[in-house]
């Protein structure tokens, strides 16, 4: 029996859009003899659609969708679409109003539905908001055309999440693969929106052939791909044969459709055309943050965008990743120098210009400058150069982009990375404004890493940007490592304190300086007013400053002061 | 026996600050010969401490601190404590890592600790992200002086927000009430930290009542106060007897003690001080905005605030809460005139400023546009004055109030109303700037009307601020009412849309036009990016732009077009 992975992507909401591409998908895998074909968790309105679940409206235009396109399929294939149903037990039961479901579509009708029974609730997942989890183990039955019955275990997501033996600990009280393979099920399938993280296929993959292995199953996992706001979904769809190898995968970063075939014989997964991983890391958080800008910008409705080039890296990156998302043509960069900025900063962004192809323009911020000094200058009278003034500077380069994306509709790409955003070295209302924060979960060490992978075959980032020292060049001489620590110290700290929850002491053990690490997590804190105000920022990492952290601001909690 | 209500306004994860609070209160209580005090929900580290609580460190220190707090506490007094616990089975059962819990401190110990039952998971509240539910029905025994015992369930905040009877339907599907009332505990204490919203009290007091005399059992009810970012809570805590009618209140938008006596004969509560609720919805908006800005000022480090006058009813609506908050001395109202304002939006400025008695700063921004203008003409060469012109304004006023607030340390306020945030009707970086949004989810409607309020004994707000058209003055001769429907049908559609989920088709049902209608919900939609990039806007309705309102940007959900 052959079935079809449709490696879909979803734009949020747009039921028409998201039907059509089931349906265009499923004639194409009729076509090639596919009896059933699987498609992401809520594929019929992409995931995550937020706080559109709480309108009656959206929830019941998404149920008529489900029955025009069951009408609308061919009639020799079954298909898995994923959909938000409403809960009828809600109200008398006290329970949520929706169940996060995957419908049974065959012969014109929904024949069936299965209900999601973990719900992740942490970091960037909010599903106990909307949805009651399903309480029943999810199994269907699927002939074949040669009659042959194959019994399919279904699971949504995070059910196949909770493998104890794999994980070493529990995270929900139940685990809806132990019920599926004492049920005895032929094969389980996954439908998901699992969201890029940095190697996290090799985590799934690790996980899923263990699940598959030990249960002597064989499993498909469908994974959505795209870029939804700050959340990159992968694809990466895999499945694994009884002994828990892979057999099947389908591109990362991209559509596709994968067919697979189960074989009635043996009952297992026969191998077929398996998409390699990306090569490096670096490679890999390239195609994703690509992927980001492209699907964030096309779903927004832009075909070009603009950003500001200083000549530094941060920007340099950000150019070169536009360039790829949506082509250099219609990519412009803006270098707005000050008489504080270097003669590099604007011989490094031309280079850039040129290296990539891009258009660019530029526009001297120096009589800005002194018009606002004039202006404010009664008023500051008697102070001193400093921070205000260096906002300054920022801003107006700020507003000299905005102009440009509300004069011509170009997206704004605001281009700090992460270790800034850490400790609030950026300027709000300055460098960055944007739609679209491209770099914001990238730390700077890897900022470099990733440009100079980028120069593996030919100079695209100038060799000049990745040897200087990083500056803002907002005062005379400036440069980075005035305010921070050595990238390399920051983002350990960093990395430790945000990621893994590290205390003070126990970075302060790693080796760190303690009046280091106590200045660092003074400046994360602090720094909060600026990170609510940011634009979405591409996650690539399983903490990223975005709808998964969820920080007070008017808050005194400062870690106690570790000592040597 | 003497019971005490401690109505405090704890500042998140200050552990020090809050003990030492909760320290001086009891010592107070202790000393009028109080038996048992109640204090908030978590009133050791403020609520909500969001995701603080997934640092160990955070949690430990809380720990520590509760311990070190009873053995401080007088002896003669026990005292309920909110505080987050370590759930000992999270790992090994698959739940989550702590309970929302209520400790009781007696005798120099930790005596016993409540977890709560119901945790909210909507609007802005993330519980089911942090907490496990706690499963059992808690209550306990406390001796009087005279060694009578009292019988006493704890719930906390939600645990009592369940009563089928009152809300005709089930929120959960356990009421920790029914469980109490079974065990018949002869008095309920609810720890809450209950945000508000208007009226919200008049709800409370007729469920909380309703609840008192169904289980002819007295209850007391306290509310933490004070601002926490977007949310304000407003105190209010109150008690009812067992017919349920109000036997004490404490105060509205301020920290208070109130004692009551819990008579032993009657296993009732005694009639005491009940403060007066505000007089109309109006007065109590005002009174929580006032509380909101202060705070946030207070507990963010800021004592002196500015904001852009533009004569318009908005800033001078927000000016009035700043002059109320922390003192008319420390507002600086900045005139930020343009060649499109007209001569009213400086005279109704200056006559503010007047009444107010704030300080002021007129910064003409003419020249700025000109050198803008300069800068961008060739680039600009052959296009209209449009948006990009118009913003260019708002965020050159928005740079030179950031400049004024980096250089003085001054908290920015901004002054958009909730109508103009929910169809974008403001520029991003322009007058959104700022550290709080102050009136963010008020509607324009409303804005007039407390403004009238305002005015009823004297002038506060100039009388022309009340009866001009309002308008942008960003191109000659603009009014609002050019590109938006008058405010009276634009508030009466976004209410329906956003609060009461009403379908285009029972918005039109109401009265209103299709086309409006349609074009409402479409601005809605595409002004989530400025949303996103909003400051936190005090919360004062039940579905107000800020963490409880989750929507994706990238999404092309529209409601089907309504037909008359």
């Amino acid at each position: 029996m052959k079935i079809a992975i449709a490696q879909l992507n979803p734009t949020i909401g747009d039921l028409s859009g998201n039907a059509k591409n089931i349906l265009e998908a499923a004639r194409k895998a009729a076509k090639e003899g596919v009896r059933l074909m699987l498609t992401p968790e809520l594929s019929l309105c992409g995931y995550p659609p937020r706080d559109l679940l709480l309108s009656s409206e959206f929830v019941e235009s998404m149920s008529k969708k489900l029955h025009e396109l069951a009408q609308q399929l061919p009639t020799q294939i079954a298909v898995l679409v994923g959909t938000a149903e409403p809960n009828p037990y809600a109200t008398s039961k006290g329970q949520k109003p929706l169940f996060n479901g995957t419908a049974l579509l065959e012969g014109g009708k929904l024949q069936k539905i299965f209900y999601k029974r973990l719900l992740p609730t942490y970091d960037v997942f909010d599903e106990d908001r909307y949805f009651e989890p399903g309480y029943q183990t999810n199994s269907f039955t699927i002939k074949s055309d040669s009659q042959f019955k194959i019994h399919i275990g279904v699971t949504i997501c995070e059910d196949l999440w909770n493998e104890e033996e794999f994980w070493g600990k529990r995270n929900y009280e139940i685990n809806p693969l132990e019920d599926l393979a004492e049920l005895g099920v032929d094969l389980i399938v996954n439908l998901s929106a699992s969201p890029y993280t940095v190697s996290k296929q090799k985590l799934r993959e690790a996980m899923l052939g263990h699940s598959a292995s030990r249960y002597q199953t064989p499993i498909i996992y469908v994974n959505q791909i795209g870029g939804n706001d700050d959340l990159i979904f992968d694809g990466n769809s895999v499945a694994f044969n009884r002994t828990g190898n892979v057999v099947c995968r389908a591109k990362a970063f991209a559509s596709d459709l994968k067919i697979i075939e189960f074989d009635e014989q043996t009952k297992d997964l026969l191998p077929t055309a398996i998409a390699p991983l990306p090569a490096t890391e670096e490679e890999e958080i390239f195609s994703a943050l690509v992927l980001g800008v492209r699907d964030y910008a096309r779903k927004c409705g832009f075909s070009q965008v603009v950003l500001g080039l200083s000549g530094g890296i941060d920007s340099s990156l950000v150019a070169a990743i536009a360039a790829e998302a949506i082509g250099a043509e219609n990519v412009l960069g803006v270098l707005m120098p000050s008489p504080y900025s270097s003669e590099h900063s604007i011989t490094d962004a031309e280079a850039l210009v040129k290296n990539l192809g891009i258009k660019s323009q530029k526009l001297p911020i120096g009589d800005l400058m002194k018009s606002y000094d004039r202006l404010l200058g009664p008023l500051f009278a008697g102070t001193e150069f400093g921070i205000a003034e260096e906002n300054t500077q920022s801003r107006i380069r700020g507003n000299l982009l905005m102009a440009i994306s509300n004069k011509f509709g170009h997206l704004l790409l605001s281009t700090g990375n992460k270790s800034e955003m850490a400790v609030g070295y950026c300027t709000l209302y300055g460098d960055m404004n944007g739609g679209l924060a491209v770099i914001a979960d990238v730390p700077k060490t890897r900022v470099f890493s990733i440009c100079r992978w980028l120069n593996r075959n030919r100079e695209i980032i100038p060799n000049n940007v990745l040897i200087k020292p990083p500056s803002a060049e907002l005062k005379p001489g400036q440069v980075d490592q005035d305010s921070l620590p050595p990238y390399e110290i920051l983002d350990d700290i960093l990395e430790r304190a945000i990621h893994h929850h590290q205390s003070t002491a126990q970075i302060v053990k790693a080796g760190h300086e303690p009046a280091v690490v106590n200045k660092v997590m003074k400046l994360i804190a602090r720094a909060e007013f600026k990170r609510k105000q940011a634009p979405p920022g591409l996650k690539i990492t399983d903490r990223a400053f975005g709808t998964g952290w969820r920080m007070p601001i008017a808050s005194r909690w400062l870690p106690p002061n570790p000592s040597n």
